[in-house]
């Protein structure tokens, strides 16, 4: 199988190239490095099966170097994934998400290949859907631009299933957290635990709660669903939407006190915010239904407390590692 | 009042510019005539309450020029409004309808203009939504691009709201008629009938049955929402959608048959072609609920087939006056 993989030098694109060359599959990867790394990368630079090209997915025809390849799928990953960035500059969260939506869109009609998968979000539902939210979930009002971008890409894969045959699976991740994060809560206390290991200063008053998923969990459960829910002829059988996730929740608290246990051993001083969202468009409670998933016989290894806690641990060992 | 008003010189903005002038507000028109046309405006030229500017509202910062003039409302009806083009084009699509909106909200921001109203359609509910479909109902999932790009907008829009602190009005339209139509079935069937009066050819099995509504209802409708319905502090009381239509439909073959009437007295014979669907993305059915509208204690004047039967008369009769 063939594999051309939008935004894989992240940490989601960083797992399931591993995985994907894993089950022998020929990965073709493209990133602008705009958000992704070359530590994401690297380790796979001398797999034979691995190709890599530096290339930005939103301008047009960025695909045709990849043309006469019959790619079998793509995957795309390519987005903005800083949701307060996409705050400060909304035209910077269109280009990012929703015109390389548009354009792998596009790529796919014009090398001819049959199956999109895109990386969604819960942030679609916005505030107060009913818990857990289900995909069918009638709320869909994002309160960030992250979830506009997200929510507008959905629109344009499901228009472009039914107009040039496509199969899309949308995937409407929890919070994505595991060793190689880019961004991110985890990713912030670590960093400013380093910086001050007396003190941690939370935005927000830490009530805040949200579903977590480890990356590995994540990326088997995409290529899971791909193998599992074969589309139909239908638009409704070929434009697949699933949550994807771990059940539960956990809290900035919670997020706060493991980090600062495993960075300092419980020794730094815990200042919260007042404030009951850490930043504007934050969405203070995620809680997904993942019935869908789970009826294709698929469960996290991982419930969201145990991922956030191992992606601590993983993460500051990594940088930890880097930064020497 | 102060209204700037995008895609103004289209069949929409002709009357709402119309009821606006009427009610004392003053009203910057901007339109690049893509769609639009000269036609549609020149009745206001010699009013002092009317500025037109020749303006693609897809250009960054295209609102330079109304800083200062405390906007109170945009209304951004610019947009593609031609969905088989959007399926032919869908860069076309996504620049005329997303990235006007993307640049209309910035605008909006820009200019501390707290008030934004949007000309969404039925096609965002996608295929068999339950009928009469309601605002709330979870079928979002856009079958054409024109869909797909309306949808799109409405997510910018809900963040927008969250963001920055506008308040919004979507309008989900069903399909607007009125005299001066610039595209769709009854602007066909009459252009058809008029090149030959002894035969209509028509695209799709003529059982397709939509919701349609006169322009001057909708136009009504459009500003009784916003005096009606004032925003609250929460995000659900600021960002409101309203199906704007008829409860009833009219079916294709009704539309042949009363266009036949009035164009030809009957005398051309009509030719259905056999799929159920008039092109691709076309949504064979739409009946929408509007008890929300309702609930504001408005009512359209005229019922779906009315609608219809009226704009083929005075469409017909306005063509033959500017033809001559």
């Amino acid at each position: 199988m063939k594999v051309l993989l939008t935004g894989g030098a992240g940490l989601v694109g960083n797992s399931i190239t591993e995985l994907l060359l894993s089950k022998g599959a020929e990965v073709f990867c493209v990133d602008d490095f705009s958000l992704g790394s070359q530590k994401h990368i690297e380790e796979f630079s001398n797999n034979p099966s691995y190709h890599f090209d530096q290339i930005d997915v939103s301008s047009e025809h960025w695909h045709t170097k990849f043309r006469n390849l019959k790619i079998d799928l793509i995957i795309h990953l390519a987005a903005n994934s800083d949701i307060s960035l996409g705050f400060k500059n909304p035209s910077m969260e269109f280009q990012r998400t929703c015109v390389t939506t548009l354009q792998s869109l596009k790529a796919a009609v014009d090398l001819r290949c049959p199956n999109f998968m895109f990386s969604s979000s819960s942030a679609v539902y916005g505030f107060n859907p009913p818990f857990p939210t289900t995909e069918s979930c009638p709320n869909l009002h994002p309160v960030s631009n992250y979830g506009a971008a997200k929510l507008a890409s959905e629109a344009f894969i499901s228009s472009f299933v039914e107009n040039y045959g496509l199969s899309a699976w949308v995937f409407r991740f929890g919070n994505v957290v595991g060793e190689k994060l880019t961004h991110g809560v985890i990713y912030d206390f670590i960093r400013k635990l380093q910086k001050n290991p007396k003190q941690l200063d939370v935005l927000g008053n830490g009530n805040q709660s949200k579903t977590y998923i480890e990356v590995k969990d994540c990326t088997r459960g995409i290529l899971w669903a791909f193998e599992k829910s074969m589309p139909g002829k239908s638009h409704a059988e070929r434009f697949q939407v699933f949550n994807l996730s771990t059940e539960g929740s956990t809290s900035v608290r919670k997020i706060a006190e493991l980090t600062n246990e495993i960075v300092t051993k419980g020794n730094a001083k815990i200042h919260y915010g007042s404030e009951s969202v850490g930043w504007v468009g934050d969405v203070p409670k995620t809680s997904l239904d993942t019935k869908k998933m789970q009826n294709l016989s698929w469960d996290p290894k991982l419930d969201s407390t145990s991922a956030v806690e191992q992606s601590i641990q993983k993460h500051y060992d990594w940088i930890t590692k880097v930064q020497k």
